[in-house]
């Protein structure tokens, strides 16, 4: 038979804090730990409301409050005459209701099979503080006008670019419209605005098309070297045994070896305006051969054009996409010639893979937030974004040109040596062998500087030391010290190694 | 031996836009579909710039400015004293050259194996029009005050709210220190601000839940029925086979049925506060049951917490991550309370997991865009964001109760009935078994009438026939004129089935 509680027994209800308001809610607090620390039992009937109102000098109301907020989780119950008591229940799994304390858990406990993997990925992704050489960083020149606060603040304030409910998963049509006028015309790239997915960024797409193209024991062509960002994408869905690595030369991915080694690969992930991140467009031969294996084998092509725009002269290379837009998923963002912290960029699919992308996108997050694509899709349709690249452009390739100067007088055509390039925001220095690139990044960050190592970027025994130097938002004095401090930093890897 | 080509052989070079500018991007653009017309063959010398330049009365320069264009992409070769030829290479995959007309291709062509089941899903998750009943549509009396816009324009202005490079994949830290503060006091959740990490809304969370937490052969519990967000996700991450759908009765999920079905799945989706759809909290004897298998079983928890703190009377249930934080992967969202298209929500997770969801985070999409995650912050800081909801829990309580008055009104018991439920801002409207719900929505539609069929969130042949019903954001007015025409369309299909 259940005894019935005295006031008295529960000493966990004495502590009310007058002063911070909420009493039922203290009240109700107080007896979850009460029933955690035994001081009242399931099964116990709980003294009446009346009772301990009275004992703790508070209103018949807040204790009722409170025995109904319990009574609602199924902590206490309530029998007609009976009073109100400890839910039985509680009885079976007693021992569960104390919270375990951090402390109680073991050091080393079993953790889910895939949480090493995605580890080691946060650790390599780490973002590196916004100090040369880090890329990406729109400072300065580099940074779009301040027209861009005034049209965000334009376009916030009503319309479509308030505070809405869910909106589209392919994004906003303003934004889709803008990005198809915009491709067709600085990239050949074919398509109709309803083709266009808007993303929040490369990542996402190569993430979208590794879903949507690939079956599971599918291969797939991934350029050596390669951005980590879609190697790491293959490996964590599934893909490490069928991802086959295709080397790169002079004229980028070299499409015969690639059918030496995975004539039947269902998809090729390339950078064809700038290899990725070597910097060599593929050349006119290549392409047709890439596009005429595709065809040829019902492959697709994920093109990932992340910086044509970016070319200092002459026009950036027309895209593969507007050769043979059956074939070919394709692969924008505005991180490189807006900023990064945007998050927005676009994917443009064949017609009839749309509503698979538009369904691989809504489980990853429904679909992108609304304000910034109305604020973007104004921002292009002034024309504001062309005049931005063009500024850009100039300024980048200044920011190359002295780089190089720099770095060339500070360090030795034996120990470090800049691959040739014409477009971008980052180059990359070659290392000589048996230079260790990461020892070099490590070291680096030490001393303020922010590289990231070429080295990951390859396949497993194929790769060559390297550093990848992003030049954009940084003043001339500023590059100089901090490449100053590399130069100390690779010597003296160098000399060590 | 290659020919020389001769001006007047050319004819796809005569369609010069002169007022359109860019002129030697014209003559490239000209020469390239010239190669593709045949006009010109790979491995024929091409006219001087000089004489060409003539014949179009263009000057020199443009058409040197196009040859280099076309040199750089491999189209064209110049070779000493030889002219500027065709390049050779271009045979190889001649035929490739030419763009694929889309109505060449054909009519079923072969799709990516995935590319089908995500189509599916797309249809499935296609946003409803911002009609009742559609859920979380922000408007009137639930829109955030204009305090939002106003900071926002501050936030946005200057500091870490204006543009910048990549960041923190986990999120800002004021906002997640901000979110911290928020969940300890509201939900009982015990974190600290570096275990919280800053997602797009819940469906990002399931979504880096399932990656991180399963290995491709664990067994999942999900609740009968459940949001298709879930199910989805883990259909589509490879767990159809082993997702196992535990009933839910009038106290939650059914720990026991769930044991007895899989005792070893490696974790349990579940929705404790306010179970999606139905409604019901999961009772304390339940809580209790599942945290303790959970311990036993070194299993995880997914407690998907999307809007319990619309409950419009007492306190919202703690959480189960506050009783257990080592097990609980907690996931909130910002869509319900503030507004969808904000896409903001986060994960608390257990400090030994938070890298791996930061890995996992950032190959979907490197990390949330900043300027908003900065105004949340201030919001919340400020005290605005528990104004909000103190504001709209009334709000929602009020609609609640007028929608079931209306409906009540318009269809008899026997037809259609409400599912008790005092939080949230949807409820579910039964209907009488032989209706069919997906037919009800699609008619509904036609009506201008938003709302979404139950039967889909149950596992196969458990389905029961319903409507969710959102009631956020509209008028009285409004919502009695959808009613009646809902009514009049489940009248119709009840009678015709």
């Amino acid at each position: 038979m259940a005894r019935t509680a005295r006031v008295a027994q529960i000493p966990a209800i004495g502590k009310l804090d007058r002063a911070a308001g909420g009493l039922s809610r203290q009240v109700a607090q107080a007896l979850r730990e009460a029933v955690r620390k035994r001081e009242v039992e399931p099964g116990d009937t709980l003294p009446s409301t009346r009772l301990l109102a009275a004992s703790l000098g508070v209103s018949r109301g807040t204790v009722i409050d409170a025995y109904e907020q319990l009574i609602a989780e199924g902590f206490l119950e309530a029998s007609a005459g009976a009073g109100t008591r400890v839910a039985p229940a509680l009885t079976e799994a007693g021992q569960a209701v104390e919270p375990r304390a951090p402390q109680q858990r073991p050091a080393k406990r079993r953790l889910p099979e895939p949480a090493a993997a995605f580890a080691q990925i946060a650790r390599e992704f780490r973002p590196l503080p916004p100090v040369p050489f880090a890329v990406s960083v729109p400072v300065g020149l580099t940074a779009p006008a301040d027209i861009w606060r005034r049209l965000g603040n334009r376009v916030r304030a009503k319309g479509p670019g308030a505070p809405a409910g869910y909106a589209d998963p392919l994004g906003a049509l303003p934004l889709r419209d803008a990005i198809a006028g915009y491709v067709r015309k600085s990239r050949s790239v074919r398509c109709e605005p309803d083709q266009v997915i808007v993303t929040s960024g490369t990542q996402q797409g190569l993430f979208l098309a590794s879903q949507v193209l690939l079956a599971s024991r599918d291969e797939v062509w991934v350029e050596n070297p390669a951005y980590r960002g879609v190697t790491a994408v293959l490996e964590r869905t599934g893909h490490s045994e069928t991802m086959v690595r295709v080397p790169v030369d002079a004229e980028g991915i070299d499409v015969d070896a690639g059918i030496r080694m995975a004539p039947h690969a269902r998809a090729a992930f390339v950078t064809p305006s700038h290899q990725y991140p070597l910097g060599m467009p593929l050349s006119m031969a290549r392409r047709t051969a890439l596009l005429a294996w595709a065809r040829a084998n019902q492959a697709w092509i994920v093109e990932d054009d992340y910086d044509s725009e970016l070319r200092y002269q002459g026009h950036p290379f027309p895209s593969l996409q507007g050769v043979d837009p059956d074939h070919v998923v394709y692969l924008g963002t505005f991180s490189k010639i807006l900023f990064p912290s945007l998050r927005l960029g676009y994917a443009v699919v064949p017609d009839d893979l749309v509503d698979a992308f538009c369904g691989a996108r809504v489980l990853m997050d429904r679909h992108p937030p609304n304000a910034d694509q109305y604020v973007l899709a104004e921002f292009m349709a002034q024309g504001h974004l062309e005049r931005h690249v063009r500024k850009i452009r100039n300024v980048y390739a200044d920011y190359r040109a002295r780089l190089i100067e720099t770095i060339g007088a500070l360090l030795s055509d034996d120990v470090a040596w800049v691959e040739p390039g014409d477009q971008g925001m980052h180059l990359v220095l070659w290392l000589a062998r048996g230079i260790d690139d990461r020892k070099v990044a490590e070291l680096a960050a030490r001393e303020g500087v922010s590289v990231r190592p070429v080295s990951p970027m390859f396949a497993q025994r194929t790769a060559r030391p390297g550093l990848v130097l992003g030049f954009g938002g940084f003043g001339h004095a500023q590059m100089k010290a901090a490449a100053r401090r590399l130069a100390a930093v690779i010597d003296d890897v160098s000399t060590r190694s």
